[in-house]
């Protein structure tokens, strides 16, 4: 039975771009049970793109995890200078997808903003690991979204390889979400934990930054935008969004060591206060022996309290670029299930 | 705005079932604000019915919660002898989704499975707290409804008010689900742990009936029924079903003492191997401070493993007829969302 293919351009050819276009070579067996067939119709990076309204082949695919960054359109028949909008443009008619994986950023969103509206604008879906144009305009793009009747596949925004998303919007439909808090920082938690274990701030940052657990310039992570971004989102998938800037945010900085001399384990918890539409995200003390006071390494855990003070709790993996490509090669299948 | 309502048939009237009309009325504001609106055209219980193609006024639902347990067509208008079949009968046409609350039962799911059979017959969506049908034949039903379009909501099976369920399908949609393993019964849980507060089976089962945590004739629980026919629906949600009947069973017996007295913390574990198409419920041995040894009361955790070793984690209550009912309202919901 020859599936009709889900038709994807994929925006953005860092590590989780290259991750994603390597799993849908490695999962077209798994995909193929479950009725699903991906092709990729174009891949933009930051110089240029490469699209074909038949879809690129598989070997090509291959060959394009070699090339170095922003080398895309340097490839046969690469297109140097094409940007997203352009390829929106040419392949107008043969695109299911927009897969949006470029930085975010909390400034204003772009270049993924644009990129976002204006697939919406001519009837393409979007799945996004980029935070950005949801952190900011929520509401705006859900809107939109809904008008087309198309579909927003966000999971990958939040905890990567743990389903939170598809958890608030599809498990407590109907339901009063009423408190949603954890860890959803990475960076952060494994700074506090090498505080704890004994390190100074400065310490601690420089040692996660050895470990690969925090970036060469950590300012997204310590400042806050980081998880900021992923609560403002969480508020938008249950209905009632508070875009990032309006998050408080209390930075992780030396001040911190205090806490941590305290008693009780301290965490970099991000809060959603549905009923009071507040969030924030700040160093909070925890109970020692629960959850959130355990978790090590990558790990982000999150409580969602519904209903009358029902709690549940979800932990895994909250980042890296194989886990946020799963999560984003989910949202294209889904979309792909529907169509 | 008058919202379309969604029409349900409610085919059981026991705890569930009249809690789910409780929350029907307690929650018309929040389920207004998500668009959703339902209408009860119809609750069956041992002895007959009370139908409504227009809809039962909201007055009467609150009375209906006070007659005693077989009583609902001894009110006005009621009728005595109308079955869950002869229901569906009558109300063709206006009705949308069957609510299916009647006790699960294993040997041949009977009358539910005939219930649910007719309704997808007939073009009605269900939704099930009833385990039977779907632990002996998911395939078949799933198929069915498939061909019809129409949706099983069966969220309520497994962890009741956690959604696990939700997760499973849609935030592994694509993904390669490996192994699901944990605590999905809270009878054999609380026995367990008052056996390592120093009980002798008979001892925490006398005190687990006592304290509501098992029924007057557990075997359902102590022999495994229970979290079996769950590992079973799960296998069902993931696409390749193992019916209950193929689940190893172990039941919990006073052979576990011995087990107990080891050094590991033991828990009635449910385990499902995806990759071998198999399936167990028995004592185990987990790690002493794992998640799962921490669990108490009534609550249910379980690990999903995925993806060549991704883990994840997820814990909330396991059962009760509030966080059951409130599970049945979120698939009604989504149903009312997606008509």
């Amino acid at each position: 039975m020859a599936l009709k293919p889900v038709r994807v351009l994929i925006s953005g050819f860092g590590n989780v771009g290259r991750e994603l276009v390597r799993l849908i070579t490695e999962y077209r067996e798994v995909l193929a049970r479950q009725g699903v067939r991906i092709s990729v119709v174009g891949i933009v990076d930051s110089r240029g793109a490469l699209v074909s309204r038949q879809g690129i082949p598989e070997e090509t695919l291959l060959q394009l995890l070699e090339v170095p960054r922003g080398g895309v359109s340097t490839f046969k028949d690469g297109r140097p200078g094409l940007t997203t909008l352009g390829a929106l443009d040419e392949l107008e008619g043969v695109l299911d997808v927009l897969v949006e994986v470029t930085p975010s950023n909390y400034r204003d969103a772009e270049p993924a903003l644009s990129h976002v509206k204006r697939a919406l604008d001519v009837g393409v879906h979007v799945v996004s690991a980029n935070k950005g144009p949801f952190a900011l305009k929520y509401q705006e793009l859900a809107s939109a979204a809904e008008r087309r009747g198309l579909y927003l596949g966000l999971k990958a925004t939040v905890m990567a390889g743990t389903p939170l998303i598809d958890l608030l919007r599809y498990g407590y439909t109907g339901r009063s979400v009423e408190l949603v808090y954890g860890v959803l920082n990475s960076t952060t938690n494994y700074i506090l934990n090498l505080m704890h274990g004994g390190l100074s701030f400065p310490e601690a940052l420089a040692k996660a930054q050895e470990d690969g657990y925090a970036e060469p310039d950590p300012s997204l992570d310590l400042e806050g935008w980081d998880p900021a971004a992923k609560i403002s989102i969480l508020s938008g998938v249950l209905g009632r969004h508070i875009p990032v800037h309006q998050v408080t945010r209390v930075p992780l900085s030396p001040a911190v060591q205090e806490l941590v001399e305290a008693e009780w384990p301290v965490r970099y918890i991000a809060r959603l206060d549905v009923e009071r539409g507040a969030a924030s995200v700040r160093p909070e003390p925890v109970e020692p022996g629960s959850p959130l006071a355990r978790l090590q390494g990558a790990r982000n855990g999150v409580h969602i309290v519904s209903d009358g003070g029902k709690i549940i709790y979800l932990e895994g993996t909250g980042g890296g670029p194989r886990p946020t490509a799963l999560a984003l090669l989910s949202d294209v299948a889904l979309i792909a299930r529907a169509l």
